[in-house]
């Protein structure tokens, strides 16, 4: 499995992922699932991907590929707002699905595939999507400021307390690392490293790009402090009226 | 759907339950899905109920008629070990989902239904087991010292870094009120109030039982506490290097 999220706020937009896939429990890889592509003051986009890991490669060499194809009808570069890039990102997912489904009918394989997909277009606002494995799309809003693909239940309460759309980007980003973790913790289809990427409205600059191990610095202090911040709260908790006062 | 969920500590037992049932979203209704047994000084058992709610009633009904067949060949009561309770109710679960299978067929519905039941025998040890809608069950181990039914992954995280064999029964019990409350705010198929069942190991004394309302005083306090707790620890996080220190 895999878990992205993205998050719009007011400053602007942070997305995470995981780098976990597999195919059984005996076929474990690491893969990027994230994807920046940046046309400095022009247009910045991050895709997330979750899924069927050969329909993920399929859509992202697809798009790489009418980028480089002076004849291509639609690409990245041509799209006039981000709601165009999601559709064309939710077709293109569906055609490559397609082109699969008759070997795929025979075995109980799932080749669905799942994007979060944002950014900024200048003139734009900056948004971010969520495109089905059918091809359609939800973007987020102010009461609903972020969207997940994956293994997304461990990682939302966290995000359901903390995260509005005045979190600061930076807020948000450490929010999106605890979320992570605790997917990480709890279910093992879900690993490091952790690859971040943080846009700041209006910018049109490159997203700030982080890639967090196990042994990075700053994932196991934050690891290390909302660990032992949890249980300080927990023993805080207020007593039952039977137990003699700790 | 529900979430209840099970705990196992070395001084006895906590279990926990939600109260939220639906048939579609237009449909929702409050039931208890905790049912509590005890014959002083013999056994004490809990049992929690997760699924379809015609099938968990009908299993429930079909323990209690045994229970006052004096010609049942076997019941709650001549259970000679939990294993043996265990089996009997995945039996009866199984019987019951068979009864209405032609029925159900041409519906989409989906009458399975999964229970946890724990407590302790008169010579025996304290334990729970997990009931599967296939009749089959597994009972927890020290590593893995409870066990979920329903909307199990948004209250895992917190069981996973609190709980082991040596919490003791009431850091147990608000462990489980705070799994329930951080799947309660983040998912609405389950929903208040909160059954909460304290079975001390050994003393085949009726559990003590808690009906938590929102309304009730300790889980307003609890909620506030902890909502609160979070977000103080979420603030202490580490910083990014680039931000100034706050």
């Amino acid at each position: 499995m895999t878990y992205c999220l993205a998050v719009k706020v007011n400053k602007g937009l942070v997305f995470a992922s995981d780098s976990r896939t597999n195919a059984g429990v005996d076929y474990v890889t690491t893969y990027s699932k994230m994807h920046i592509y940046h046309w400095p003051d022009n247009r910045t986009y991050v895709l997330l991907c979750s899924g069927n890991l050969a329909t993920t490669q399929a859509v992202v060499n697809i798009l790489q590929e009418d980028l480089e194809n002076p004849k291509a009808r639609f690409n990245l570069l041509k799209a006039r707002n981000l709601y165009e890039v999601a559709h064309y990102i939710g077709k293109v997912n569906q055609h490559e699905q397609q082109l699969h489904s008759e070997g795929i009918k025979s075995s109980k394989t799932n080749i669905e595939a799942s994007f979060i997909f944002g950014g900024q277009i200048a003139g734009g606002i900056p948004d971010i999507y969520m495109i089905y494995p059918q091809g359609n799309y939800i973007s987020a809003s102010t009461e609903t400021p972020f969207l997940q693909i994956g293994e997304n239940k461990y990682g939302k309460p966290i995000l359901d307390r903390i995260i509005n759309h005045n979190t600061t980007l930076e807020d948000s980003a450490r929010c999106a690392i605890v979320s992570l973790d605790s997917t990480i913790r709890s279910n093992i289809s879900v690993g490091p490293p952790l690859e971040l990427a943080i846009y700041e409205a209006d910018s049109l600059a490159e997203p700030r790009h982080m890639k967090l191990t196990m042994q990075s610095k700053l994932y196991k202090s934050l690891r290390k402090h909302w660990n032992e911040g949890l249980r300080r709260e927990f023993d805080r908790l207020p007593r039952f009226d039977w137990e003699t006062k700790k």
